[in-house]
């Protein structure tokens, strides 16, 4: 134990993409590294939508971080709440009062939703971080074709039968043209007294395009493909209000009047704003920038301010490049910044030279719209269609090679490719037993959602 | 829509294992179905234990009802909850107000726990039911591994590691042997501060063997197996008490003292109760028996009192055959009666002459006791441990290939057989971002559990 307790102590709180890499990077050094995580389990959260749709379960993108590291023996799990930090003893705060001391610390926290100041939306348009999250969207999108069936009022089924994507990004265009196949195809010959096909999917888009990060030529492809399958598209619209039984949008250009689409199932795909870890960690160092949406601007060597023992990394860093715009909240950055801040460590652990400021190799991006339909850019190379799908899945597959589930999720994807089905459509957690009477009649709170 | 509204119309209440062979028995009939049930899915409850203790995901044990009967022309699913029965104008009563008129009438509306007069036991120790009882056991199995992780105390770990499992009936063997495999082998190289192979399972139930349902000599293949396994069984012991760190239990023998098991995760796999439909359908009728558990005492050909249009099947009804002893709660005597119910009456809607009495044809009942161990008895022939087990996976691989999901679960148990990995150990639901500091302090009430 004495032995034992003199080596370089390395916390990481964050067991995403970020924290996960930072560990396996730290595998046979010769560092005592505890990984703190609210949650037992790493989360795949690029396939969330998937879940939110009924095409795969929570366990298929989900892996138990004590599983994932079972074998390095230098690394403990803790399930825990971080709720400050003690800079001057080098200490990590834990929810419990328990304090966990460090030598080198490495914050990768990630992000949340954020509704640009109107937090009251969220009860009507759960975002998507989280499997309950995903589980309760689930719900709302299974529970509103359930009670379309139910009722015979054509308003109120043409309510219920509308679906709102808030927001373009690659997790609208994936919720909605999830939704879109869920309703034409999957739930197809489920329905008596309606027809499931005739849902409308409306995704609402601030921009003038879809898919912003992407080439112009990608964000047409992908627009196409999503009004091929249905799709409505609003671009350059913001929404200014969201209720249980509605959605104001209201278009950029000129004086146009806001519209009222009448949708009681609305999804938030827009914001996102760093865990308040950030500015917890910013002020304890002092002296540290925090950008807009709440990421802890970083060094080169992803070190927060004076000093060079505290880390950020992934979607919590604001991590500027040298054109001076920051690097996007995407799951590779995150890995490569994990792997980048490891190596750091274990170089200074062994007295060797320092490295080089952290360099973001971009591999390329991808999102799918449906079923064989996705936009791949990589490397100047831009894909699009069948191609740029089967691409797409097979770069997920290998990612999630790592968590041991891949075997599993291949074959549920595959299974349900071939059968156009979705076995995880399951109406279930709070609220899931008694039937939303309550959105119907309009202005009450969804119950199942407190 | 003139010439349907004529046809027989058949309301059937639950989707279980009796409503839906009731309804699958009528396809193609010359009537009209309404399957009602609360949940929208078909819910494989013998495998209920492989969810909770993180063997399978909801998903694999669960279809949709839409999805099982979408061909099934004659057929809808209406998601609701019945409330009462209108017999004098054949009508079955929603909550949402609505009324469903019936020409005949099915209830398969099940059962539920039953904690002898001591409902204020369930928050500590909650039943195996529904797909949310399941998670929330297995958020706090997994809870409970880690919070031991966490505290020093040796007091308080111990009693983190000791789990109780209450009743040796199927499903709390079922819950024992997993629970033990799942510390002795899945999370074997998890933790670093506590050796779940030292995590005591306790298995207590009142009569003087385990499996009463089945032949001495299984009880007694089926109490060395689970001895074998590590498990510590006490017969002839009764639960008098459970809070939220302890369990009472008091021997029958003589005047032995109760004995007080420190533990804060107790599983109840004890009692059950019929629906409280049954009390409601009887006093509806009229002149109707009710068993001691709830159940609906029927006719011989299952219809209730001297209504020859209303029928009451699977747990929630009390058949006693001509020895005078009622059948079972199991699954196939529910499918048995469903399927039989559905003959009558499309007998009855063909005009042709009645069925005699309805036989159940006691095919077999087995149990597993864990990896590759089972115990079963069939015509009286007496199966244990490798060969039962092996036909017990076939058998019931075989059921859910009626339900869709068979490939998958076969895949799954095969994947988890062969890496003794349970993929599905998520800590999931309302109350899985705190940790369970309340178990452990005592007498407060473990969260998550409101």
């Amino acid at each position: 134990m004495a032995a034992a307790a003199m080596k370089h102590r390395v916390v990481i709180v964050g067991g995403g993409f970020g924290g996960l890499l930072a560990a396996r990077g730290l595998n046979k050094q010769p560092v005592e590294v505890t990984l703190i995580d609210r949650r037992n389990f790493h989360l795949f959260q690029p396939l969330l939508y998937q879940v939110a749709t009924g095409g795969l379960s929570p366990a298929n993108i989900a892996a138990p971080l004590r599983s994932i590291l079972r074998r390095q023996r230098n690394t403990r799990v803790l399930l825990g709440e971080v709720i400050g930090f003690d800079l001057v003893n080098r200490q990590v705060q834990l929810h419990d009062g328990s304090a966990i001391p460090f030598d080198s610390l490495i914050i990768a926290a990630g992000s949340t939703h954020h509704y640009f100041g109107h937090d009251e939306w969220e009860r009507f348009a759960p975002g998507l971080k989280t499997i309950e999250d995903a589980t309760e969207i689930r719900r709302r999108v299974l529970s509103a074709f359930e009670e379309a069936e139910r009722i015979a009022d054509p308003l109120a089924r043409a309510r219920l039968l509308t679906f709102v994507v808030v927001g373009g990004g690659p997790t609208g265009v994936e919720m909605a043209g999830s939704i879109r196949e869920l309703a034409a195809q999957t739930l197809r010959f489920d329905f008596r007294a309606i027809d499931p096909a005739q849902a409308k999917v409306i995704l609402v888009e601030g921009l003038n395009r879809v898919l912003s990060g992407f080439h112009e030529t990608l964000s047409r492809k992908a627009l196409e493909a999503l009004r091929k399958m249905g799709i409505e598209v609003r671009l350059d619209c913001h929404v200014v209000d969201v209720q249980s039984d509605h959605v104001l949008v209201r278009p950029d250009s000129g004086k146009a009047p806001a519209e009222r689409i009448e949708t009681s199932t609305v999804v938030w795909a827009a914001g996102v704003q760093a865990n308040p870890l950030g500015k917890l960690i910013a002020s304890a160092v002092g002296g540290v920038e925090i950008d807009r949406s709440g990421r802890v601007v970083v060094n080169p060597d992803c070190s927060v301010g004076n000093r060079s023992d505290v880390f950020v990394i992934g979607d919590l860093a604001c991590y500027r490049g040298r054109d001076g715009r920051p690097l996007p909240g995407l799951a590779p950055v995150a890995m490569q910044q994990g792997q980048y801040v490891a190596d750091v460590i274990a170089r200074q652990v062994r007295g060797e030279s320092r490295r080089g400021p952290f360099q973001y190799w971009d591999k390329g991006t991808m999102a799918t719209i449906g079923r064989a339909q996705a936009v791949a850019e990589s490397m100047g190379l831009r894909l699009s269609g069948y191609l740029a799908w089967l691409a797409w899945l097979f770069i997920h597959i290998l990612y999630l090679a790592r968590f041991e589930n891949r075997v599993l999720v291949m074959f549920q994807w595959f299974w349900n490719y071939v059968t156009r089905n979705r076995t995880a459509r399951l109406i279930t957690g709070p609220g899931a037993t008694t039937c939303r009477a309550g959105a119907v009649a309009g202005g009450s709170e969804p119950p199942g959602h407190s």
